[in-house]
């Protein structure tokens, strides 16, 4: 079959690899009929992780059934499924409390809790950026969708970044009506917009320095807020007559960059700290790291981030993290998406064929030609 | 009436100063019977904070009702009280959410919300290491007791430290059946162990490297570590088989010292992100300043706490914070007691007159004698 | 002042009477700019309760506050300001609890807790259908609102049913993206439906037999569901390939009538057992009596209702019930009127001037000239 | 192998049966080591229900796995583990929210959710009074034991009862510092109790009317309160002041009888409204069927129960009902038990050989020798 190959920094293919096949009687092989590009998988394309070469990547995967396992009872060929970003085992403790991020089995990486498709350090997953992909645990893992091709483009976002922006404001504890502040416009922090106000939010703002993400945050239904015009802390308390934000949710990570352009790992914490409101919780889905041999000081390497704690103390807030249980959302966001009360394809700037994988993440990763989200259709 | 008074740096003194009177018709005067000395008068004490001559300190007292105002109703002269250390309106955002201890309305220093009596920075309400007391908003703030004089030593830890220890686990979500590790074994350390226990914990490590405060946890129910015997994280990852602990409370704060007598203000957090599971809470009420002149590090100095963030992100952990509302707990936490169920007075090493005062906060400063726990009474 | 007094089983008028003055420090008066009818106002009117000849009726009020006494530090003369029709005092162990509708202080019948502006057996509390309202504990249980004018119309319904609609959505637990059915599409069913929406529901059934009221319902985004057209269980259950409802909401209580007209208290509680899914949960805010002479049976004279609890506990549901404390809704409901995400004013049908009282009731009692909620202004 | 087998109202034998084998991939074969006879068992046993002559009885189950499928992973031969009665699938929606009584999928009764081993309509699930049982979704339903016999009478109540104690407190809501009213001091109503203290409660309430089950219900710490001394709730109303209890549990059902004998269903549910203060929760755990042809009205033959529904609204109380999910508690039980907090084999009367069934089953009926609760050894 036909898939997106890691090699090198900066380079990726599409090459014939062998098909996947069912290895355990739990198993299903899903025909991939979408298949995203993630902005973490340019981590790994910029050379910034230990992927190994050869990997194929894609962990944002949707198609139908093509072959089921013996022991798989729930579905079977021709069944169309969402296939979270999440390897999980459905019975270790994480996963029977419905946190299958983080769970016990399926990482053989000592330290390291829960797997994805595709990914460094993530267990030994092949990705879905490809015809086919093998999915372990199917009858846990597998969300059915209803036949026929409706809806692809909003349910392709069920694998991570809808289900990843709503779990940012569930860490965050949004409420029907709280006001919301949410740090970074890119797919995720859009999607943590639009499932802020699905959970009631009054008022959210968006926070981004890239004027086409606040447009597009603003058609989501977002106050927009550029730190390029000031501090947004300040911007949000204004805003706010001084309360500040109810809540906030930090959809950057510690690859956060200031208005100069320097990368400083704390600055979103920081911004939210000063945002949100005493006692208020933050959620925290962008991405930090416990070693980031990139960064520039000696204490960032290690995962250590000098943010104001203290601060944070003194206002009694409290902060949840961590990526996302897929599972635990995305039935949930299926149905309102079946409901016409969820469209998160408002993200995506690109439906491509795979073969034009190389290119794309060429672009998506200079962020050329409007590239912010692109769909890879294998049977296009 | 007599009262201890601050002076200077490792200056208090007991004299004799105005009485407290009614100002507003919702105020109530207690005849204080028990007030402690709280391990962060002790930051007062020593010249570390900017607290005003002349201040009267203490935040931890109960009493008798002397005089009610005339818009009191649910308390008259003669009523046993307790008076939680958090000043609190009982109507702003924050006070109507259970969040006493960061009421909007009490504390006029700008950016800070949440107020004590006879504290730095917590507005201008004297403390009652004192004969009198005057509590605002009377009918909100006050705690009614079983008249007499049962359970005193036990009821004067409903002012700070119960409900504080209490909380603590509260902010970790501990549930019947858990494993905590509780760092810090002081008075604070030990009643949220004693709280740990009382929500259902199956196991509860307490982290010191004092052995009699180690001891004391034990009396309680606790597995003891001593980090002075090596890193505790490893020892409770021991003791579990490798799963870690399902939840922590950090009841130590920025002034953490390791075994060498160094202070780094991570350390207990590290500790905690290492030793509790993958998405499991941590519970922070030992305190950390959004600025903290005497630190050693400029970062510290700004209350920025390098701590292993990128850890606690991959691990899915969260983290809950502040000072503590008591009026939350306190109810239940005296009903507990009534019931001969809750025994915090454990923690009292000594009882003195009110006269005695200068003399106590020297030797408890000095943690001389075995002094951890003093309890003042005016009247003996 | 003029005033909505009642007499007689459908005798009310609009009389002269002494205006209402401070009789506590903690009171407020508030100037009376728009007063609702309720349904549960119909009950008094119709003589079917033991209100007595005299009363002042009306517990949908909000206005401008008048007059503050002296120890009121929250709102002060010129303020608008809604009025919860629960009267709390803020301090007793319901209130504290966010349970304001079960107040243990404020009414003195024996037996009862909580109490209401103007309302049968609910304390001695004159009611708002007046040009002045005297408002007991003030700080605790007024809610400010924006001065002017704007959304007059939807703020009214802040003082009873818009929150509870919205506490039947909250006593159901719904959750986004879930499927809720909804009994009874009178004003407090419209703005549970309306409710279930803004906490994110994907689907809501609305159950009626009135086709005004179903479309009613429809323009809030419901399906309409008519018992008029068979068993509404089964209706749902075919809506949703046998699933049911995940949750449900008793809108209508024991004056629930079959399509043959006959009042059958046990009808509706059947039919969302029916309805719902195993364990899912139900909210009951449609009112429910301990005595109701006028009962069809013994038993239901006592209150006692013969429905399916039998197949409720094989179901494993759960439900909830009881009025609805306003405080804890109304702020957050407010908020999401201002960002003109919510406009629970679609419901109302009339606004008269105050004088125009007794004709409002008796054809709002008689269901004709499309009469299904009426706001009366006094200063119209 | 030996099981005991259901032949006829008051006709059960142990005999030779066709030893379970894997039927499907997932299936474990478990060496019963301890199986209890469980009040519901006596439904069946006095032909009350309609199961099926040959069925093996017993849904109480823990031992060593005997054999394990091939797509079973966490478990092997030799393993200890204690079997939930529940029989769910682990991937259904009931299941995957933690109701794994209510699993969608494994019984094949229309309109029952919810699935058990050895019982009448659950199912066609032979029970583990025997040898051997087979086990389907090993996976998912077995939880583990420490290897060895330790702790073996406490670890055979993790099967059903002592989660179902536990359960009905936390539909009740239980917290630390409670006041707790129980209504049954058999042995589920016995551990009721027990996890009201697990979960912090200071004061329970145990009533019945036995001395026997008083007298236990006091060694668990409880309060007893005898019916047959007057009316209860208001025996607790007097012991809590006219407060009532905080929430209360029905560990009764149906069969309730009044101290004159006569069975009357409503008979707890009411009392239970009048014992708890208003807003409290109750939790049924006690039985209540839909079809119940041996009752004495028309309305209670279709499980129509007249309680007192009207005062409940009144009281705005909420109730949860329903068959445990035991899965959802007993890992945390089992440590408790293991750290010595839980001592449930308390209730235990007696523990005999499977050759005794018949004996034990018709003295447990009689309710002769002391029979309170059977614990039956295979091995023995």
């Amino acid at each position: 079959m036909k898939a997106v190959v890691y090699h090198d920094a900066y380079s990726v293919a599409v090459e014939d690899v062998p098909d996947p096949r069912i290895e355990d009687p739990r198993d299903v092989i899903v025909q991939i009929t979408s298949t995203n590009i993630c902005g973490s998988d340019l981590h790994m394309y910029e050379g910034r992780t230990g992927v190994e070469e050869g990997k194929i990547l894609g962990h944002e995967n949707m198609g139908v059934v093509a072959e089921a396992g013996e022991a798989v009872e729930n579905f079977s060929a021709g069944d169309r499924v969402s296939v979270p970003f999440n390897v999980a085992c459905g019975t270790c403790r994480n996963c029977l409390r419905g946190w299958t991020s983080f769970c016990l089995r399926t990482n053989p990486t000592k330290g390291v809790d829960g797997s994805a498709y595709g990914y460094a350090s993530m267990g030994p997953y092949a990705g879905g950026q490809a015809e086919f992909l093998r999915v372990p645990y199917a009858d846990f893992n597998l969300l059915g969708l209803p036949e026929g091709t409706e809806h692809e483009k909003d349910f392709t976002m069920l694998s991570d970044i809808f289900p990843t922006g709503y779990f940012g404001t569930d860490l965050a504890g949004v409420k029907p009506g709280d006001t919301v502040a949410v740090f970074g416009a890119g797919p995720v922090g859009l999607l943590a917009v639009h499932s802020a106000f699905l959970r009631g939010a009054a008022r959210v703002f968006a926070v981004d320095m890239q004027p086409d993400r606040l447009t597009l945050a603003e058609q989501f239904g977002a106050d927009s807020v550029s730190f390029g015009d000031g501090d947004p802390a300040e911007q949000i308390l204004e805003a706010t007559n001084g309360a500040g934000a109810d809540c906030g949710v930090d959809a950057v990570g510690y690859q956060a960059h200031d208005p100069a352009g320097d990368e400083r790992p704390q600055l979103v914490l920081d911004w939210l700290v000063d945002s949100v409101r005493s006692t208020g919780r933050i959620g925290v889905i962008g991405v930090y790291l416990p070693q980031d041999p990139g960064a520039a000081t000696e204490e960032a390497k290690e995962g250590k981030i000098a943010f104001d704690f203290g601060r944070l103390f003194q206002k009694g807030q409290s902060l949840g993290t961590g990526q996302c249980p897929v599972k635990r959302y995305n039935e949930k966001l299926r149905d309102l998406i079946i409901a016409g009360r969820a469209t998160p394809s408002k993200v995506v700037s690109h439906e491509l064929p795979l073969s034009a994988a190389a290119d794309a993440y060429d672009k998506f990763d200079k962020r050329v030609d409007g590239y912010t989200k692109v769909i890879l259709h294998p049977a296009a």
